[in-house]
């Protein structure tokens, strides 16, 4: 089918790593704390940013908290399958943390803020915890910021699937481009936010496969089941719009989506 | 209104200019020929890519060509009184050049494509008076790319009138994603697409002005007229939506749009 999916088995461990390191490269290269710094990481899930936060601040400590007691077991184990030694867990809400104020010198909040209703009072739930000069480190998708060749009638329904069934549960999966006001409403200062562009074509068939393939066409069949019974979509026309998404990673097709990172300042 | 508008009028000068330099600094700092080299800028309109193509490269001799004579004849008072002296200006139709085979060493190709019915075959017709070894340079926006906070009904409606209006015309105004297949299509070797992002937030007052105030929204309005009388839009919802777009240009504003950049280089 494709000049890169020939030969994919044998390279696929390869490839996996690369495509994560490209991504991890973008999102996470300049997020560097200093030695001993006290660092929260605000709603770590599973701890797939955990690990990664972890190892490239090898000397901060960070306490990582979720509201889930199941995720923080699961992100245990990722954390201990992986060596790392600088990182506790800590079960709890991120609008009544069991923190003393100005407890951290920085926090980090990763693909949270789209999941809650008041990200703005999540910002400001955290700056109570953090100390004056501190900062806060925020990293969020925006799913309005995803177009695609060949653009599919049927894709971009399936696609607005996923941002519909978000707003459902009352999250905003089109938060990214909202970071820099978020930030400034919540009151830190020397705000600064950064898109951070995915562009794949064929010349890239590590992110053809490791970012359409992998992250994004899983990520729209995962909420098949709830677009379906919202009647969103006929199954026949979910089954295509799938087929046209996988056509973007075909050798003619392209796909952008954009990341944000932002920071913030607790003012001293 | 705004903490940047305040003292617009004394600053407008330097703003302008520091706008006009942020962009062309994204979309042309690496558009750099060798001295002597013949370069053809193909579809130069008024001249507006034309004078900086000419500054960042005083030594190549450049070949402007347009379809246009009206728009030609602009672009030579617009080079005069750039005091330019490296481009000559002819008329002529892209499909059928009036040069020999292989008469340039590079091609320039800037917001051309997407007016386009058949842009493969405008870049077949390119590479045929392009000298083996030598690039073709694309550059083209995306309007499928553009986002904004807060996302008003009547903005977004307004923004796809203009996406609609370019397709009435049998242009391709999303073609910016699609320059990768393009380029290889026209069957162009070592073919690169780099993305080249705006992102503006009030903490760029000079983008702000720059680009939401004076160019998007200009833009937009551009197209009332076929708009209205399409009956794409309602005027009332019309006056709505230019109005929403300007809250993106306020403090609590956000507002996104990718430009693509292509090369490819004629088989040796």
């Amino acid at each position: 089918m494709t000049e890169y999916v020939h030969g994919y088995s044998e390279r696929e461990a390869l490839r996996l790593s690369e495509q994560a390191d490209t991504l991890e490269k973008l999102l996470h290269r300049d997020t560097i704390y200093p030695p001993g710094a006290k660092v929260l990481e605000a709603g770590c899930g599973i701890g797939a940013q955990t690990v990664i936060l972890a190892k490239n601040n090898p000397d901060a400590e960070i306490t990582s908290v979720d509201i889930s007691s199941e995720s923080l077991e699961k992100a245990g184990e990722n954390v201990e399958k992986n060596g790392i030694k600088n990182v506790r867990f800590l079960q709890a809400n991120i609008f009544s943390l069991p923190f003393e104020e100005d407890a951290f010198d920085h926090i980090f909040v990763c693909f949270v803020l789209e999941h809650l209703q008041n990200p703005e009072e999540a910002l400001n739930s955290l700056k109570k915890v953090l100390k004056p000069g501190g900062t806060v480190t925020v990293i969020e998708g925006d799913h309005g910021s995803c177009y695609f060749y060949p653009e599919g009638r049927n894709a971009l329904e399936a696609w607005h699937c996923l941002i519909r069934v978000q707003a459902q549960m009352k999250g905003n999966s089109l938060i990214g481009r909202q970071l820099y006001p978020l930030l400034k409403e919540s009151g830190f200062r020397q705000v600064k936010v950064d898109p951070r562009m995915v562009y794949v074509d064929s010349s890239k068939p590590e992110l053809v496969d490791g970012f359409i393939l992998k992250t994004i066409i899983p990520m729209v069949e995962g909420v098949k089941d709830q677009a379906l019974e919202m009647q969103m979509m006929k199954e026949e026309a979910w089954k295509k719009g799938i087929e046209e998404l996988h056509e973007t990673a075909e050798p003619g097709g392209t796909f952008c989506y954009t990341f944000f990172k932002g920071w913030g300042t607790k003012e001293k």
